[in-house]
């Protein structure tokens, strides 16, 4: 039943076991424990300081970052099992390469946000970070989900988190941009590489599969717990690595209300564009989720509640008008076959949400800001820039996140095409058995899964 | 296939939009950032009162606020999911009135409790709020499930968001009440002001839906998720607003075990009354929860860890008895066809937790109480009045909360009845193919739902 | 269709309300609100050092309790509903005995942890240690899944939350170890205790019973929520009830680390040892949380970032073998019938988890924990034992947990093996439809379950 090209059975193991040992044997020699993780230094610097425990960062950052990795993990795992057969990848494969990501993005993002005497230091802010990282790459297994093997997955993580590192490194450090919530970061960049990546892979064939590549009725009830997850949490998203006080605050606060507003945009437009005013589980899924995106940049700003509605019902709107009407062109002519459609939900309001924060970020002004200033634009506050210069920096960074991303994921996507990788045939994508022990549906019992019954059957001392 | 009736293809995104710009041209000129949220003013008060950043309260009630969160959306949410082919309107209708509800909350409220010249402040307590709020449209939702429209959803929400903050206005700033995890204001309001309007709306050939009002087997599990997330966190729920320190702390326990007893009182009572001792999940999945709710007045106060148990065990039992013997009463004689039994899961505990509000704090003294009697009973403290005349508050606002859900569930279900809103004919409710687009069960390929393959099938260059 | 002998209508109903009774007295006369939790006390307190609310304990520990409640109730119950007809049970079961067993803990806890004049104090503390013992009862009930009775259920509870709290007192409080994640006093006993129950409980003919003891491709799907819950919130758990500071930063860091890296070990050795390359979902579901098992006990130590990893690293290793070859053995050699796999999940990782707990404690320098030494070994930092005795202490910990499990869960199992608890006959073991009114497959409408419909078919009053 399984075809030998995509019997992974020496392929997976190697990559997964060589990956963890470089990685252990990396964190062994580059990574310590920071100043608020470290037992030594952590008193240390209380006693020095005079402050207490209770001013440990964990209790400033924790909550948002289990926020965070709920939506890593649950969020964009059960999102993508709205497939019929491939529930099992959707979870499984996001929680492999989610798991590599994380370690791998620590030491990447480590390498470029500045080394203390050749260590990287880490703590709950890198884990979020490494967290956001992953959130890129998994933005981008949505463009590809169905298609890949999971060591094609894991090279692509491999790649994806480096350039992810050195396109962040270029924005916030570089370029002094603002990107707090990662419209451009994350979003643009995880969208982009994807696509290019699905270009590079397109299958002229694909329609061969396609009677698997749609949902059936409980599939698409898991989904929505993704997405009730990723819609909850993205004030957490967005406000997890803002400076602490009104600035964690007016983002989580800015992102709610964009969600809320696009839910009622989504809800409008997926009514108004089908045949018979019926909504389309697509719609709701994902173009709902677009109001977090938009805001990634401009959350932390002063954007004011109604301009985060503004921006979220516009943000839904493009989305939901991007499934029904772009995604058709995008797989015709320019032959991108984009799974989950993170086009609609991370690619164009990514772009929208780079945007509004080049633009928020222009119109800053003391007399809005006062000394939170120094908090959201530290270099118009020195008065190093003007608030138009800021705004000039969030443009060029948006340019700069679309070229690394298509380049690299043009590169990455030439890499992932050599048969090597076990990809499924055309004839049998979005299918779980091929990668999967899948046990049969309900009333039948041709696979077992627990071991000891299993041992009934094979007596394993035959 | 749909009923021209039943297409909502102008009428729900005309609901949609036009509420969404009302909303936003109302925010745009009433809202502003509060004191924590507003970057100016923030930073100004810092200096003033010699804070730092760590004193915002985003650090004590954004983690109360995300379980509240998480309550709305997949806790009811989910709860819902129970009906075999209503899965997608349970969760889709649920979020999309609750997306509205928060945001029109903020202003009703902000309206009510205090506008600070001329203009609502908002921040993480104002969001807590605005999500109570929705609480109660949600609750009321359950008893109009599956026979409602989401234009007339949305409608209900316009009115009942407007009705709850009026009542609660009267209750906590007029009468003085205590209610903080709202077993008044959110679920004795919710439910009988719902169970009015299913009263309104009650259809005497609702039989012909009859086959569809029951679970299957999934659906059960997909509605375990939605109780067990909402009896996780209803001591988060009931804390949320409280006053810090001790406050939120005790009510946050006292809800805890409220729960726990609750739970053995429902399977100890839905295995009792059953014909041969098997429990049943309609019970389990929602007289469990009853303990939460029986304790929302009197959680903050010094009700005592077995105080708790006992008020628990009660709410379980009642409630538990109410689905067996009571909800067949109120279909068959005051034709009220309350699909989630909301009257046994929010209404009679509700009004439990409104007398054992006003018991608890008519015994309350100083003794007991010492210094942390300003935070709970300020007027009592005070010595403007006495625990007595708390308690003859208490018992008043219960009248006043049942007074205007009753008369306001009246007025709203005759508008609700107007037949303009695309409501489902009694022969199709309780399904999902009415408003949703359905893909086909496993093994069947009836309907598409990724744009691609539907691209594939319907080319759009045809 | 109901044998007599598990008709528990009246078994079921008097266990739970004995217990809740006896519950109840015993809260009334031993229990009190700790100073925290107090309103007089806590103001007094207040005054007294001139603190503020914002010191409250709930705020530094609350968030991590939710978390872990999250695991024992959706983690776990969720985790066990792999089984194609076992749902209902598995994530009720789990919530009836998780309700009984947190409360039952507090009393026993409290007893062993100290009086208070005459009172056991509660806070959010005694919840977290609460939950913490109610996982080890789930673990013990993840051995005997599908095979006992709801009443046999919470009898094991009882006995076993007893000697939980007592082999708990001795590790902790009598010999001085450190066990803050509980791989010795919840993995390890829970884990140990479990299998020694089931070894007693042993059905030679269970296999009549095994057609029903496999999954099907939705509840695998289900089941891959509890994984990820209980994978995404262990670093809360580990570092639930440690001390504040760089010491709860640092284990849950720990634990983040040491489960990324056990789950590439667990999709390494699932493709590994598979006929075919493909992965097994047991293995996924249950080995990739080894490695928070196996941090258990050092996590709160200086292990270091890769140390965490290596650990992970093995324990996700020894776990997924275990299921492929020591499940069976433990079946068909020593009549072990592991329905979960507890001893891959919870026995190995856990004695793992203990042992390098043991040599890490014992290789403590001040060099490298500083002032820290003595959040983190108390007994060394004061100079009252070495490092190394520590090391001692610990591994005679490991071999108390172990004497303890094994001797309790021999006595308890004979005690579980009486034929009044109305357990499952050997044919219809892993079946819901015995202790539960199950409704029909899709499509099919044999029965219903809202109380409205089944009052249009059976009218009450006829």
């Amino acid at each position: 039943m399984t075809d030998y090209k995509t019997n992974l059975r020496l392929r997976l193991p190697t990559t997964c076991i060589i990956l963890e040992v470089i990685l252990i044997i990396l964190f062994a020699t580059l990574v310590q424990y920071d100043e608020h993780t470290d037992a030594k230094h952590w008193h240390e610097n209380m006693e020095k300081h005079n402050e207490s425990n209770y001013e440990n960062e964990f209790y400033f950052r924790y909550p948002s970052f289990q926020d965070v990795h709920v939506m890593i993990f649950i969020g964009f795992g059960f999102l993508m099992t709205f497939l019929q057969r491939y529930g099992f990848s959707s979870v499984g494969f996001n929680f492999l390469i989610a798991a590599f990501s994380l370690q791998w993005a620590t030491l990447m993002q480590g390498f470029f946000h500045g080394m203390h005497g050749g260590k990287i230091h880490i703590g709950v802010e890198s884990m979020i970070n490494a967290d956001f990282c992953t959130g890129s790459v998994l933005i981008s297994f949505g463009a590809v989900l169905g298609k890949t093997s999971p060591v094609q997955l894991l090279l692509m993580a491999v790649f994806e988190v480096t350039l992810f590192a050195i396109n962040e490194f270029i924005l916030l450090t570089a370029l002094g941009a603002r990107d707090a919530g990662g419209s451009m970061t994350i979003h643009t960049f995880g969208a982009y590489f994807g696509l290019v990546v699905a270009r590079v892979l397109y299958r002229p064939q694909l329609s061969k599969s396609q009677h698997k590549n749609c949902s059936v009725y409980h599939s698409d009830l898991f989904a929505m717990i993704g997405t009730i997850y990723l819609w909850m949490f993205w004030p957490s998203f967005n406000s997890a690595i803002t400076e602490h006080g009104d600035d964690q605050h007016r983002t989580a606060m800015n992102t709610y209300y964009s969600l809320a507003a696009c839910t009622l945009a989504t809800y409008a437009f997926s009514s108004l564009v089908s045949h018979d005013g019926k909504l389309d589980m697509v719609h709701i899924q994902n173009a709902a989720l677009a109001g977090g995106v938009a805001v990634g940049t401009a959350g932390e700003m002063m954007l004011t509640p109604f301009g985060s509605m503004i921006v979220g019902f516009l943000a839904g709107t493009i989305s939901t008008l991007g499934f029904k009407y772009l995604s058709p062109i995008l797989e015709s002519k320019l032959h991108i076959q984009d799974t989950c459609g993170v086009h609609n939900l991370h690619g164009m309001p990514g772009v929208l949400g780079a945007i509004v924060g080049a633009i928020t970020a222009a119109l800053a002004t003391e007399e809005v800001y006062g000394e939170g200033m120094k908090d959201v634009f530290p270099d118009v506050s020195s008065g190093e820039i003007t608030a138009s210069f800021q705004g000039v920096r969030q443009a060029i960074s948006l340019a700069v996140t679309l070229g690394i991303a298509l380049l690299g994921g043009l590169i990455v996507g030439f890499i992932l095409k050599l048969p090597i990788y076990g990809a499924p045939p055309d004839t049998i994508c979005f299918e779980d058995s091929l990668y999967w022990e899948v046990p049969g549906e309900e009333g039948t019992h041709e696979e077992m899964t627990t071991v000891q019954v299993e041992d009934v059957e094979k007596p394993i001392n035959g």
